[in-house]
């Protein structure tokens, strides 16, 4: 079977290097081109990406041609989105006007009421937002987007808690330099030090997660009627994100049955390829997760979670680059390709 | 006027070369004696103390011959206690027996009845047990202690509000690598890192904040009746605690009228030595406090707060070793001198 | 073909953990016996092992009983040995007394005479000192050896200089904390630091270099008559040494011949299993080597270098628990099946 | 006794701050203009220095008017300079030809030939080209350098080694993150990494040391005939240079009496202000110095070394930005001032 075509828009950044680890063997996805700003334009890959995965860059995308930015410069079915999100407000629509599905890690059109915004693992019934985005904007193409890494993490666990009636989450997390880009902060900003603010980062997650978890009646998506309340924090990790989460739970659950309730939460997505074997780990170390040891589980796919404790309080943990990034794009693109979207 | 005379127990550690740095050229103390493990005793402190406090040793102690830890060693009115917690168990019973001011960093006998557990900010008329404690144990000295190096940061911060009832404080800690002591982490253990779990530390703030806050009849101190819920992690950071703290008010009070409070509050202690011209420095900037930058505010001993947000949402910090540690204790001894308890 | 079973001697560790993950679906050999002290004995090793190499522990050892070390306990052709010096000292004779060749990564032995100190790439031929060990000790079985960790990144690059003449080598290296092991290194002591001394390095590095660029004539090893002048330090890296070399050449090539000397560097060993495939890897940026970008390089057992200049001069970094411990032990087994010596 | 005035060039940034700490409560001089950037001019200081020392910004500069870097906005007899080498290149002559004598961390001058470059306890001699500086130039003020950084550290060391006959040095300095601005490197280049190149500073080391110990005839510096070849590295250090040398010497002296030499060394500078008790501090404990132990020691104003082996081989070690940037200027000033230049 012929493997469909992908293209990367923003393909030399931290975020677009990671699609291109993420899409390296892919079994149904081959990368068919990579667009980059103009400085970019033209020359060969290898040679325009400052490469800092810290593997060998693949022979596949070495010496592949960089294009610029525009939908008639790309021969591809889907384009995963790397952008930032002032550059995304027009580049994904005229994608999506031009017939391309844009699976997007941007937060330009996250909030938007006819785009989906999917974690497979939570609300995959929200992709029937396509079909009203699609007759909504007259467009042929669509997009559809991921959360923000840190709303990915968090969604993912609390999924398995909506049986015990989630109240009010609130929410410390502790996030990884490398989710402000390569060239997102100084070494004199974090080194030695935390900085106790993201922005922007407190609202997505106290938005998105709403979104994630709201009923979709086939029209809309209407909230999630619970709380959020979040306090972001910079520390120096290079990749992963830990959170502290406390959970008021409804019908008060004691630790144990939430263990349980992350032991044997099972998505039903059918082995989708980029699917981690275990979507959470439960780690029952006293100490875990921890995101030197744990952000690579699953392929870096995997919410590790440990100290389950009364209050319900737990730690949650993933790779912001990976699960929180470009992984959660090519899953939902993979989703959309088993249920016919493609 | 004669100087008093303080010993400091367990002096050549990491908090005890906090206390020398603490004590040197103080305006009432001088240090009289230096004890530490049979190891070092007989030899010059220069000579034991692996000096890491990244300032010259202090000339005055330099030379000092380090006695062992035994009452009768010891020439001083007040002995400053370092000592790990089991040691401390043993030892300052044994001072206070003698007849020795023990003032204490150590956790060993912060929750007895009897034992008053102070920050001269928050609660000063909990002196007031040490006559308790006299009678209640026939000794001729006494022994006050110091909160968790974390517990006071956030202590400080809630002093001031008290005004609008607290209810309920959620508070998730990312704490320095020094709380350890200095063989107290691996380096492969945090280096790009976190760890969410230091042990006793959430049980330690969760109930020692009760007692710092409960009333005092005269006998006994009657625990506060809110909640405190605390999730710890260890983070890659030399020196100073930051936490992010929720705290529920019943009177639901803007942002900016706790900014209001934490810039009015004044503790009245009429200029103790060791006191920092202001216990809360308010940053308005949008991404402080950050431990690098404001840890050693007040030569270390205020605690700066930031990001005052609804819920209420704020984050505090201060220097774990001296405001949490060495510091706290030789304020309390300074209060105690004021208050002609020595 | 049946596999060789091999067995790991002190399996545990930080370099018996790299051991585990290098020979993890070996095409020559298969793991049959996880040895360590009797403290982790009789339990399974995933119980035991603190794993921490960051990718997941492989499904294959994780329930292997762990067992003392004790050849009677082994049913393997094979021991890797990543035991400290000093049980070395008396643990690897025994192995070998009893038949079993024991590949070591320890330094007990290095320097003796009899004893084979081998990089494949380097001195493959110094195998032949088996046949003198053998004859000499009256063993069944036989030990060899590889360099320090900083040494052999060292020697692979000196292999294709060797044609220019060395006549003298000063080495600087920055090496990472996890040479140390797990628990070798405090976080307060190397955090935000350089530690100028790493004990007994300097002398392995000026030794051991001579021993393996030494003759040899079917009898013993004659060192080579250059000179090594080293300063070790202690950097704040988790994996990776990198070393800053001075080499004096008697026929004074320009920067661009020895760059062609590194590129053309064919060791011709006909593929062993875990060789890379450029055991040396030029980088022509300015600013490359580095040890978080380029030490994965050829699964952790590439040499990279770069920053050729006159002098001549150059960076070369390796992984120091891949190349430099666990990996140069097994292809040290590659190269003996491949010559007959199994 | 009138202080003098002195005004700071580039007030705002890395060096300036430096600067401001290193002049507060100075006994000979006061500040009396702060300029920097349009951007910064016309505010508070307070306001627009994002300072980022981690002590409190002095009393004294906080609500000083910032003035755009104009010689008719400044009201001072000496101006320090911490602009960037292209601005200086302009800004410096323009400065001295008003009659202000410029004493200047900035590289754009050092090399000229009528400019000194000057290390107070090295080469105070060559302040004599001030003379031949205002004739060839008809300037009624001047302009005194200070080397680079990791070139300040070497030299001081290398003084007291002139008696030996110096005759090659080799030097692999590792180099903290503060050395390169606030903005200088990103967290993701540094962390968990050493970069192997920082540009220009090979150059520097190479070229000014041989200016600074040249012989000066009352006309011209003629370079000293030893040979200087550098390795330059960055590592995740906040603060302090650490430099590995191999000082080849003639007369060949045993490290005992290079050891004798170090602590020996007596400037003669008959104390000014910021000189430090002892210009170089001999740590004889085996694995010092280290920069977050000794970069503050003398106030930052000293260097200190260790290791001293044969070859011979020594470690140096300062703080890049008080003795190597801000402290150093200061230090000239108030050679200048002692010996009647201002």
């Amino acid at each position: 079977m012929a493997k469909i075509k992908v293209g990367i828009l923003g393909a030399t950044g931290n975020v677009g290097q990671r699609f291109i680890q993420v899409l390296n063997n892919h079994p149904w996805f081959e990368i068919s081109a990579l667009a980059a700003s103009e400085r970019s334009a033209g020359k060969a890959y290898a040679d325009v990406a400052d490469w800092k995965v810290g593997t060998e860059i693949p022979d596949s995308v070495c010496d592949m041609e960089v294009v610029q930015i525009d939908p008639k410069n790309i021969d591809a079915d889907i384009v995963f989105s790397a952008l930032p999100a002032d550059l995304a407000l027009t580049v994904e629509p005229a994608f999506a006007k031009e017939g391309f599905v844009v699976a997007s890690n941007a937060s330009a059109f996250r909030m938007q009421e006819d785009i989906p915004l999917v974690i497979p693992e939570v609300n995959p019934e929200h992709l029937g937002l396509i079909d009203v985005q699609k007759k909504n904007r007259k467009w042929d193409g669509c997009i559809i987007t991921n959360p923000n890494c840190s709303t990915i993490m968090m969604s993912v666990t609390l999924k398995p808690l909506l049986q015990f009636g989630i109240q009010n989450i609130n929410v410390a997390t502790m996030q990884a330099i490398s989710g402000a880009g390569y060239n997102g902060i100084y070494a004199m900003s974090i080194y030695d030090n935390v900085v106790p603010y993201i922005g922007g980062e407190e609202e997505k997650i106290e938005t998105e997660t709403l979104k994630i978890f709201g009923s979709f009646d086939g029209k809309i998506v209407k909230d999630a009627d619970f709380k959020v309340s979040a306090s972001c924090n910079r520390v120096p990790v290079i990749d992963g994100h830990t959170e502290a989460v406390w959970a008021d739970l409804k019908s008060k659950p004691k630790p144990e049955a939430v263990r349980e309730a992350f032991l044997k939460f099972d998505p039903g997505l059918s082995n989708l390829p980029t699917e981690p074997k275990h979507p959470i780990i439960v780690r029952d170390e006293k100490d875990r997760p921890q995101p030197r040891l744990d952000r690579d589980m699953g392929k870096g796919m995997s919410v590790s979670v440990g100290r389950i404790r009364e209050g319900i309080r737990y730690v949650a943990l993933g790779h912001n680059t990976i699960r929180g990034a470009a992984g959660a794009s090519v899953l939902n693109a993979e989703l959309m390709h088993k249920k016919g979207y493609l």
